[in-house]
């Protein structure tokens, strides 16, 4: 590594239980000099917490902590070149600011570290922005990723159900792009970022969803079901929860069942059978 | 829980490396009175001893260690319904072996423990075969799932990849599926399970690879670049590694460029772009 490199650490800290860590996510915590906590605005203050708590829990030696504002981005882009075009425009921005913390706030020879929600690889920009500033040559920077548990493996793991059946694929889709994404195969859809309840627009008897909002956390949600019979249950619990938190962070799997009808009562029973009191 | 019932955990255990295991999955360890460890021949022995290591830092207490039998599988069968009727077949031997080893190794009241590699949601048995256990009646079973780091997390924080592209869908899929998945849309695909080097199928000058073996092991492998390119070295490197080892474990993930060529420089930069030595 180069003496001018900035050895950068993007950690996937899981889908919102402290003990989804790995150990090597703990040991990158104790080696890092830096941390770069990205705000997200009073609403998800919750998800910064979680960083600061892990931090205090696991770093050693003497560390900084560096709040790194967050762009605000044009969230009303719908169509897909817009939205591409939004995202890019919010991720240049995003790039500059994370570099000029990163040549500010860090030395070439320390280590800095991005705590990262879930798995930094799933719909998540750090790793493309920091690509972004190796590609420009402003900033050398030496990346290394530590995988985490994703909110796709913390939801299935929370309804105790595999996320493939035998032998078949698995779509995971932005719910920007639900309507055309595994419409024809026999493949089960994960769909992410999904703020519009793209759920109810999915037609089918044959269709059952798997929902968790804030999984892995003391106020985690979970409802299972014929798409059909829980859609509206699942509209109002989001709703609710909604009005309660001032945020929601939610997730899905739609699985096609042939037909058949109940894919698998073990699949239902128990703790995915309800919204979690 | 009622006091007959089986205690189980279905502990993910990541995809390699032993620091892989979470918090959450040390302390599950923890908990457990028996540890069933499925045989997996010897061309297996080093996902076995793992398992073993695992145990043996992380167990506390008293703890018994179970080895069951795997049975054969046919693995001639190579159309759909053939292949779906083998697995069929397989699990449904793997569950009278589940069941017996439970019922006669474990006592009401106990915590059994099955340590999965990766996430035990994505194309692994365990999940299936228990659920088909509490299907039967036959033993009473309470099934805790603790997730795992996937392979596909492990291959892309290796290579230091996005999983996804902005706003696009991602698709898993194991070999036997490859020709038909995700062939409509710009999504990028996740190939498991691919004893025939698929990839050699695949055609078009837009297509990166982005391949890994033993990830997160000191044999791991890693391979990236056009297809075009790279495809022959990666049926040299696997089939010496395989020679080497007795057997192999890889994955990979197909990128489409859109025609624009290299995806990103920096994303085949650094260990990425070369096999490990």
């Amino acid at each position: 590594m180069s003496t001018q490199q900035r050895a950068i650490l993007v950690i996937g800290i899981g889908a919102g239980d402290p003990d989804h860590l790995t150990l090597q996510a703990v040991k990158a915590i104790r080696r890092a000099d830096v941390f770069f906590i990205v705000g997200k605005g009073p609403h998800k203050a919750s998800l910064t917490d979680l960083r600061h708590r892990m931090i205090e829990e696991h770093a050693e030696g003497s560390y900084r902590v560096v709040e790194v504002e967050d762009p605000s981005r044009d969230r009303g882009a719908m169509g897909r070149s817009d939205y591409t075009a939004a995202v890019q425009d919010w991720r240049e921005r995003r790039g500059e600011i994370f570099e000029r913390a990163m040549r500010e706030e860090m030395t070439a020879g320390e280590t800095g570290a991005f705590l990262v929600w879930g798995d930094p690889s799933l719909y998540d920009s750090t790793l493309g922005i920091l690509g972004d500033i190796e590609d420009r040559g402003a900033l050398l920077v030496g990346v290394e990723v530590i995988p985490g548990i994703t909110s796709v493996a913390s939801l299935t793991a929370r309804h105790r159900i595999p996320l493939n059946q035998v032998g078949r694929p698995v779509h995971i889709t932005p719910a920007r792009r639900l309507a055309e994404v595994g419409q024809n195969d026999d493949g089960d859809i994960v769909v992410m970022l999904d703020a519009h309840e793209s759920f109810t627009q999915v037609a089918g008897n044959d269709v059952w969803i798997y929902w968790g909002a804030y999984l892995g956390t003391p106020d985690e949600l979970l409802v299972a079901g014929p798409l059909h019979e829980v859609s509206d249950r699942i509209r109002q619990v989001r709703a609710e929860a909604r009005e309660r938190h001032g945020w929601i962070m939610d997730t899905y799997l739609l699985r096609i069942t042939d037909g058949r009808g109940s894919p698998r009562r073990a699949e239902t029973d128990g703790s995915g059978g309800h919204a979690a009191p």
